[in-house]
Order: structure tokens, then C-alpha cells, then sequence
């Protein structure tokens, strides 16, 4: 590379060199993928790799181009064969969504325009503005409140919690921070609050002590009573508390806090109610189901993804904040490089990285976009009752069984259960079932995760699948099942750990 | 949809009626999408959107489904054609990178798959741990370094500076927060900091003003003494300086600090380096520019973004930690539901997870890993040098000009030039290149964008642009001093601004 500026140099660029040879790869993998999600009920929906697939991963930077082609060839070899699993009707574990054969065409068509999202005055910029208004609107949240979408749960939490911060402390908290303040600022939220609210309280430098964790009721959902006296008690002893954090939707048992109790406490408490609705809020969309969720209308804050119960592809969770100035408020910042103008490119309205930590931003509001034009919302509805209805059926599959014992009410799309026999104590229970889940993961028939409740693990089904038959339910049903028979009968009673 | 639970019902998906209908659109989006990449070079860098189809974008959340084909038509009429205008080989504004053809495609491989990347015993988790490995190959990083793909810079420096503060404080940061620290725990960098690091500062608890911008000498790098100074007199105040910033290319100038300096100071002084290198940390490809980077392998941790300077597809920041164990202290929970098992889908190594703030993660990883086995990563060096070349090209350009000003050193791939006419005052000058600035833009000729030095507007090229060519740059030349010039001849000077 000659450093002479004023001779010629070859001027080389990562465009193909043969367009046509890019444009028939791309159609091949249009239909493989396309094949590959059509077919998908028909593999395992998890395999382990295989070690020799394991050292593919193994080998040094690449420091020569390879054809396209084998590049392909590498990821159809070695990638598309082990993935999480969570694209398969039969995946339940953890709160993880399926993704759409046409939400995966727009991230295509949205990493091909390769928009940078954070401002300016683009067509992204007014999709995503869109899309936040249709959020409010599906969720009944007022219409003025200010939005931006974010990459999932954590970051709509920290967001959120971002703001509640910003909004209650008694000094200038973004000049000041909160070195030195006097009195200790507190959140209340339930022990059955997602980690996500942990972390971001940590990242914000409140420290988790100041998230104080209080009991559930029965129904896992927040006991208000313990909450305002936690509240009390810290306002004695001279702490200041300022935000309570509302579950609309449980990780553990999908549980819904009473969200206009909490309103009603915050409102009189002067405190800040931020809604982690992670999948809950979506309850939203379905008329039977709203009702559930109603009283997140009157967060200060609201939190919640597209990626899980709205099959999204990843990445896209969604932050509103009821009151735009103090949103914005928490994070603008506009140094001279990112001075607005009147006119031309950086002309528009406020720059979404005035509402948010990233500065630019991909857009992931397409995808949203299209897929509510593709389906409707309505559809929507009918897909998370059907996930509901789906759970409620497994609740009652598990309660008619003599072998197998449901361990949490089913207020949603959550079910905790486990294999039960009445003669293995609570550890061997506790033994039977773990391996009872490795083996239904091992066996690729099912893929469920764990939890503990009271104690006691549990084998956890969290349906936000919109591929999932009740056929499928049936399957897990016979397959747990038959997986604790099985590990009863190996004499798995009293074997160490 | 009947709540009867024993009773069939009918089960929708979100999957195609006809698949064979959505494999044809998808063909059809591969050929557009290419054909709009290919051509890119005949359109306009970036125009303004007309009222008609502002107004298109007023619609209500839909609620029944409109087919597939008719969704795409709405994208191929309202939001492609009005694009930032990043992929265009005449764009230079902040620093926005360009994508690529494969890099649009991976990124569709990456949706269809859908993978959660949080962790999980899966490719995915392999393909991000090799980027990794690649990426401290790359960057001259130590090898044992911990790392983890963020979203962007702004990103990346919040996990960085979260390390940092993890680090370095007394107490038990997560738990008690910086909430009635005695010392006031403080950061030092230069005035050129990108603003990211003070947002980073200001979610952190830290506050602003704990954040000391010192002065930089004239090429625009910090002045390591006043720095030097800066920490002494803090400590003689009884505050606690913790960590330092150091820059690989500064936002306004590309100006690199003393790497080796800030690291011996660090040392010396028990403080935490972090660099933020969100695209100059890039020319470590380069064995020519190597050099000017190279002490950023002293960094406690290191910043850098791969949808800049290394051309992919929105979104794909990385972060690097020397340290593994305090970057996994500073960011694991792991509640009862995120278990881990020795077998299953979430066996693996550590869940990334565990080291940033975001639970669920996309597959940005595939697209770094696919663009880098096809390119090799010598073609991005060669590309960087060529950046940097066509820097130095405007830069001769203009200071052989009688009717251009360059107005900062040009030590990497960042022109900061103005149209200078004698008879004009500064401000006149400020309103003319302002002026000039709109009307590049809203020519759809080329965008740059604006900052400000020594108080001057400064008309601002940065090249991190795969497509662009000398040719590009001439016409850029002669656009600004045709507009210069016809802004003069319309009277411009002494009209109010």
C-alpha cells in the first residue's frame, strides 16, 4: 500500500467482486433457512455438539479471504446444526421467544440499509416512532409518554430505574452522582423480582442493599402490606425511599403484582413505580387477559420485550416513561459533534440517544414494524391466550396425574411442576428431577429449565411459543413421565448426588 | 378462542401459510437488497422525506394482517429510499460504518437461527468465544483477557468503566454502592473524550463532575502532566482518583493520546487504564499504523467497535478485560433459574452473562465471524491504511487550497477543514460553512458533519467507509469550494445568522 498520496492506488472495498455469484448464495440461503425453519418440528430441539464440531472453533484469525460459498458451508456444518433450541415448538426453558420466518426477512432488509437509529432525519427514525406509539397504544399506556427500544429486559429496567433515579434524588445525581448523598435511596420490589432489577440497581451505584426484597403472598405475588411497612420502617430509621418495582409477569411462576395497589401506595408515598413486564405486559394484547395487567397504566416506568412474548427476533425490549422531559432529562448529552440543525441529515425530532445509554443504534424497530403489519395485533392476542390456555393444560395434565405434582398456581404462561413419588424424600425428589430435566434436554424431546420454590426445584415450563401444539404438551406430559419411571426403576432412590 | 381446555381448539402459528410464497418474496428482498447495494453509488447520499411520506408513518397500530408482499411494498416505498446514508461512498459524517453485502446476510442467518446468546451449550457460544480470541489476536490483547460483545461503544465503555469502578473501590461496590462513600472516588481524561464516557459516568453513580477533562496539548492528544497534576492536587484534597481514559482517536480529530504515557502513569499510581479505541483501536491491523496504538496492550480494559471501523452491520461493540475474574466479579448473578448444569443445554463454559449487563443476547457474533473468515483480516488492515491515505489525501487537498482552511492535525482518518475567506470575520465564517454544511448534505453530494475546535465550526470527514474513492473525495474538493464560493457570491457575509 503506497502511502504516496498523489500517485494512484488500487482502491479495494468489501463489495463482492461477482454480484450475480452473491445475489444466488443469498437465494440459497433464503431457502435453507426458510427449509430449515419449515422442518424445524422434525429435529431434536436440542443436541449436544460433537467434540470434533467443538475444535472447528479452535482454529487462529483468519488472515486470507475464503470464498463465500465455504464460508457458508462452515456455519451449515458446523453453526445452524447447534443452536439453543428455542425456535422449536417443544422449547419452554427459561422466557426465551421463537422468532418469525418473516421477522428473520426484515432483519435482513434492516441490516442491508444499515441505518444508524440514535437520531437524524431518515425514514428509521420515524418507524421507530411508530412502533413506540403502537406500544403505548397495544398497552394501554398513556400517549404522550416517551419511549425508545433497547436490546431486552435488562437494559429496559436499567433504563427505567435510570430515570426513577434521576426523577427522586434530592441532588443533581447526573453531576453529583451519589457519592456523598446523606440519605440512603431505596427500591422495594418482592423476592420474586427478576435479576435484571438487581443488576441494574448495582450498575446505578444505589447498591443492592437499597433493593429491599420483600415477601410474596401465596399467589407469589407481592405482599403490599410487608412492602409499605419495609417502607415505613426505612423512613424511621432516616433512609430515603424512592421507587417500588412491580412485577407484571413473575420469572419463577409468572406471577402478577397487584399493580394499583402498588399505583395507590406509590401515589401516596411520593415514590416512583417502575413495571417489569418483561412478558407479563404483553397480557395486554388479549382482551380476555388484560384485565390482569391493567394497573401498569399508572407506571412511571414500564419495561418489556418483543423478543419473548411477542416471537421477535433478538434484539428488542422497549422502556416507556410517562413523563418525556424527565426521560430525556436522564440522558441527554449533545456535544458538538452531535449539534442539531434545522435542516439537512441531523434535522428530525429529539434523537432517540437522548432517551437512552447507546449512542447507535440498529434498527430494530423494523422488525416490529413489519411483523404487526404482517400479522395485526389482534393475532397477537389470540397467540398469547392460546400460550396461556396451553399452560392451563399442562396445569390440569399435571394435577389429574398421580405421578407428577404442580408446584405453583398458574396465573399465566408459567408452570412449575415436578415427577413425584410418594416414597423419595424431599432431596431425592429434588435428584430425581434434575436428572429427569438433563435427560428430557439430552433426549432433544423437550427443552424445560429449573427454579426452586420453597425450596423445592421444580421443572419449569414458561410457553411463549407460537409453534407449540397441544400434541407437543402431550409428548412432555408422557415423557416426564416416563423419564422419572424410568430413573425410579434404575434404583435412583438413595444414590449420592 | 374457547378457554375450554378439553375441547380441541384451533391452533395458529406465526409461521407462513404458504411457504413456498414467503421463500419467493425472500428471493425477491435478496435481489432487491443487492440491487440497492450495488447501485448505491447512483443515488443521492441522503435526502430529505417528502411530507406525503412523513404522513405514512401517522397509521394506528394495525390490527389485521396485510400479506407479506404488500408489508414489503410499504418498506420499498416509505423507508428504504430514506436511508442515514452510511452505506454510500460519499458518507463521512461522525462515525458511522458502512455494512456489507455478506455481512446483511449473516445477519438474516443470525435472526433464522434466533439463538438467546446469554450462554447455553450451543454454537453460538462458541462462535462469540472465537470472535473473542480473534479480537484480542487482532488488537496485540493479552490472551488470557476476558471479553464479551456489547452493542456499541457506548456500551463498551460502561462495562469497562463498571470493571473499573469494581476494581478500585474500598468498599463492596454492588452491594453497597458509591451511597456514603467517604472519598470521592474520581476519573481523569482529556477534553476530546467522547461523550459516551461521561453518560457512562453518570449512570454509574459516579456523577460528572468526578469525571476531570483535563487539557490536551495541540494535537489534540492529553497533556499527561496537567493529568499528572490534576491527580496529585485530587489527592492532596483527600478524593480517590481510580481509573484514567485514555484515547485511540479522539471523536473530533482521531488524535490518539500517549498510550504508553497514561500506562506508566497508571501504574505508578495504582490507577485503572481504560482505553477507549471505539474505532482507532482498529489501526493495530494495520502494521503501518500499528505503532500508533500499540500501548493500549497495557489497558486494564479496552473499548472498540466493529460496526465502525472494521465495516459490519449495526449492532457489534466489544469490550476487553485484562482481568477475567473482576470482569465475572463486577457482573455475575445467577438466581435459581439460571442455574447451571454439568450436562444439557445450559452446560458450557461461562455464560456471558455473566460478564455485561444483558441477560438475553442476539448473534451478533456471526456476522464478525462470517465477514472475517470471508475477507481475512489483512483485506481490513489494507482498508484502515486506505482510510487513513484518502485522510491525508483531503488534508493535502485542502491545505493546498486558497479557499480551504484545514484546522486540526490529521493523524488518522479525521479531516477537520473549513471554507476560509479573508474577507470574513469568524463569525461570518461560521455561518458560512454551516450554511455550506446543509447544502452538501440536502445536495445528496456528500455528508460530513460539524464540530467545533478552538471555538471555529469545522466542517468534519471521517472516513470509515469501505466504498469511498479518490474520486469521492475530489468531488467532495470541489463541491465545498463551489458551494463556498456561491454562498459568498449570494452576499452571505454580515447576513444575520
Amino acid at each position: 500500500m503506497s502511502p504516496d498520496h498523489n500517485s494512484g492506488y488500487p482502491e479495494e472495498s468489501l463489495d463482492p467482486q461477482d454480484w450475480d455469484e452473491l445475489r444466488s448464495l443469498g437465494r440459497q440461503m433464503i431457502d435453507d433457512m426458510l427449509s430449515y425453519l419449515q422442518t424445524v418440528r422434525e429435529r431434536p430441539v436440542w443436541s449436544p455438539m460433537p467434540e470434533d464440531v467443538r475444535a472447528a472453533f479452535q482454529e487462529p484469525l483468519p488472515r486470507s479471504p475464503v470464498k463465500p460459498s465455504d464460508v457458508y458451508r462452515d456455519f451449515r456444518k458446523n453453526v445452524l446444526p447447534y443452536p439453543t433450541g428455542n425456535i422449536h415448538p417443544r422449547f419452554w426453558g427459561w422466557v426465551i421467544g421463537t422468532g418469525t420466518p418473516f421477522g428473520m426477512l426484515a432483519e435482513m432488509l434492516a441490516a442491508g440499509m444499515n441505518p444508524n437509529c440514535g437520531g437524524f432525519d431518515q425514514a428509521s427514525t420515524l418507524v421507530e416512532r411508530q412502533v413506540i406509539d403502537w406500544a403505548k397504544e397495544m398497552l394501554g399506556y398513556p400517549s404522550q409518554a416517551s419511549g425508545l427500544l433497547v436490546n431486552g429486559g435488562s437494559m429496559a429496567n436499567l433504563v427505567g430505574l435510570a430515570v426513577a433515579r434521576q426523577s427522586k434524588a434530592d441532588i443533581e445525581v447526573r453531576r453529583q452522582g451519589l457519592q456523598g448523598v446523606s440519605r440512603r435511596m431505596t427500591l422495594y420490589s418482592s423476592v420474586e423480582t427478576h435479576s435484571s432489577v438487581a443488576k441494574a440497581v448495582e450498575i446505578l451505584g444505589l447498591g443492592s442493599q437499597s433493593l429491599r426484597l420483600v415477601k410474596t403472598r401465596e399467589d407469589f405475588s407481592v405482599d403490599i402490606n410487608a412492602l409499605a411497612a419495609t417502607i415505613l420502617a426505612d423512613r424511621a430509621e432516616g433512609l430515603k425511599p424512592f421507587c417500588v418495582i412491580g412485577n407484571a409477569g413473575t420469572i419463577n411462576t409468572g406471577a402478577i403484582d397487584d399493580l394499583d395497589g402498588l399505583a395507590d401506595l406509590c401515589q401516596k408515598e411520593g415514590l416512583w413505580l417502575h413495571v417489569d413486564g418483561a412478558f407479563g405486559a404483553l397480557a395486554a394484547l388479549s382482551p380476555r387477559l388484560r384485565e390482569l395487567v391493567k394497573g401498569m397504566r399508572r407506571a412511571d416506568s414500564l419495561a418489556f420485550d418483543l423478543h419473548k412474548w411477542m416471537y421477535m427476533p433478538y434484539e428488542v425490549g422497549c422502556t416507556l416513561v410517562r413523563s418525556e422531559p424527565v426521560h430525556r432529562g436522564t440522558f441527554s448529552l449533545i456535544p458538538a459533534y452531535l449539534a442539531r440543525t434545522k435542516r439537512g441529515t441531523s434535522a428530525g425530532p429529539t434523537p432517540f440517544n437522548e432517551y437512552g445509554i447507546e449512542l447507535s443504534r440498529s434498527f430494530k424497530a423494523l422488525k416490529v414494524w413489519m411483523s404487526l403489519k404482517e400479522h395485526g395485533v389482534d393475532k397477537y392476542g389470540r397467540l398469547i391466550e392460546q400460550n396461556v390456555d396451553q399452560a392451563q393444560y399442562v396445569a390440569k395434565r399435571v394435577e389429574t396425574s398421580r405421578e407428577l405434582e404442580l408446584l405453583a398456581p398458574v396465573p399465566l404462561n408459567v408452570v412449575c411442576f415436578r415427577f413425584f413419588s410418594p416414597e423419595l424424600d424431599e432431596p431425592a425428589l429434588d435428584r430425581l428431577n434434575e436428572e429427569l430435566l438433563l435427560r428430557l434436554q439430552e433426549r432433544g424431546a423437550a427443552v424445560l429449565n429449573s427454579t426452586k420454590l420453597h425450596g423445592k426445584y421444580c421443572l419449569r415450563a414458561a410457553i411463549t411459543n407460537h409453534r407449540t401444539r397441544r400434541e407437543d404438551l402431550d409428548l412432555l406430559i408422557q415423557e416426564v413421565i416416563a423419564l422419572g419411571k424410568g430413573i425410579l426403576d434404575e434404583g435412583f432412590i438413595g444414590n449420592p448426588r
